[in-house]
């Protein structure tokens, strides 16, 4: 049993200024933040504790859920301020029914330089490359599965959508905290780079020209994958190899998400270097 | 440009008996419907049009769609009332903002009988068996991957919920109208059938013993997936060979979705038999 070495602040009043971060979660989800998430639940807080890239800045729990955390909370700093209180002052700060009752609120790093976090990789990686997925869901599934099959850096263009947004931590069960990845600008001027560090540039399409179990799975290799529906533009796919994913041809094709799990679970020689 | 053969009935008024069932579909989404369904969307009323086992009753539109739709309306019988509305009756009708403005009332035929489904599945054939599956997404996506990847089968158990609710079917992109499926009864039972008609029963799991890599892609197939978080029964698992997709360790595993579709490419000769 671990025993809680962060001071246990109670809080009574929802208008309490110390939990202000955590006032209205729901709606202040979606307006920027400031490098500042939201984290919810066991696994995730877990995952926020051993993050490098991330510090966890205060802690909010439900009464009853102390207990049950003190091995979570173990791996905080001491110094984290844990606050608590009941089911009645959780919603009502929360603004919704909060029934898991785990919440910590985190911060982010200074952001990694694009150029150099790709110049360190190894000469075997996988880096995944986003164009414009703006649905939290696929975004926080997309690092799920990158997670799953440990690529080495995750690239976003700044049509993205922020994958610490509250959802798509969550849909990524805390991967968004753990995998590397980099944000912002261009995804021509991202492809550029890449390219130029020696990386194999596979744009990932039920258009693509070559099977995905027809890629020889070692050296760099960078997926690149695009919103649903509208797909990667043609721009792109022109100067890109360009693969695919066998499948029915009866059907409108797999999410982004699941065709790029299934993309790097082949890349990674069918998941047996994923460590 | 096709021409619609249907009458349009205009609805001004959304009280208007003719659009009872269309009313409030948010909340009654959430109880049982008696066979009948709400499709939405032009992909999945297309799909309805092309189902063997469903039928459309009626079709509501917002006016600004009619046109946009007549090719998928030419799919559809003479004489389905197609209801025309604008957007603040659309609204009224549905209890939320209806921005698609594309639905349909559709009605199941009577429900295959299990052992008959099986007993006419072809001498290479892929099931997919779930087992308490209650999350609406997580089931729409394994009808969406079973489609993707020709399963010729889906098994529910009593435990699953219900593929025809309105977010199962919008996550499955209608997936839930033409995979074939069998529902309701124990696990157990289902398995003992499928193991009787000569089924290899794979249970997935991330303990599972062998390597999905490692199983013979020809025969009869039931790949057997469990809720996430408990996982599946231990009964079960010792019962079944198990199976796993190789993955990092460090990680929490895979939604039961995506691990559903990629054993399911695998098992599909890594998709190349999916016609």
């Amino acid at each position: 049993m671990n025993t809680i070495r962060q001071p246990l602040i109670p809080i009574t009043d929802a208008g309490d200024d110390r939990v202000a971060e955590f006032r209205d979660i729901r709606e202040r989800d979606l307006v920027g933040r400031q490098g500042l998430f939201i984290a919810e639940g066991r696994v995730v807080l877990r995952m926020l504790a051993r993050s490098s890239h991330f510090t966890a800045q205060k802690i909010l729990l439900l009464e009853n859920r102390v207990t049950g955390m003190a091995d979570v909370l173990s791996e905080f700093a001491a110094d984290i301020p844990v606050m608590v209180c009941n089911a009645d002052v959780m919603d009502s700060i929360a603004g919704f029914p909060m029934h898991r009752g785990v919440l910590a609120v985190g911060r982010a790093h200074a952001a990694p330089d694009f150029r150099k976090a790709v110049a360190n990789l190894p000469e075997d990686a996988l880096v995944l490359a986003c164009n414009a997925i703006s649905n939290h869901d696929n975004l926080g599934s997309l690092f799920r599965n990158a997670a799953a099959f440990s690529a080495d850096l995750v690239c976003l263009d700044g049509q993205c959508c922020d994958p610490l947004y509250r959802k798509s931590i969550r849909v990524s069960v805390g991967a968004a905290l753990t995998v590397p990845y980099v944000r912002g600008g261009d995804i021509g001027e991202m492809i550029d780079v890449l390219d130029n560090s020696g990386f194999d540039i596979l744009a990932l399409s039920p258009e693509g020209k070559v099977s995905i179990l027809d890629i020889e799975t070692r050296g760099r290799k960078a997926l690149l994958v695009g919103t649903e529906g509208e797909g990667l533009p043609k721009s792109l796919m022109d100067r890109t190899g360009s693969v695919r994913i066998p499948q029915s041809s009866d059907f409108d094709s797999l999410n982004v998400a699941t065709a790029a799990a299934i993309a790097m679970f082949c890349l990674k020689g069918r998941g047996d270097r994923v460590g």
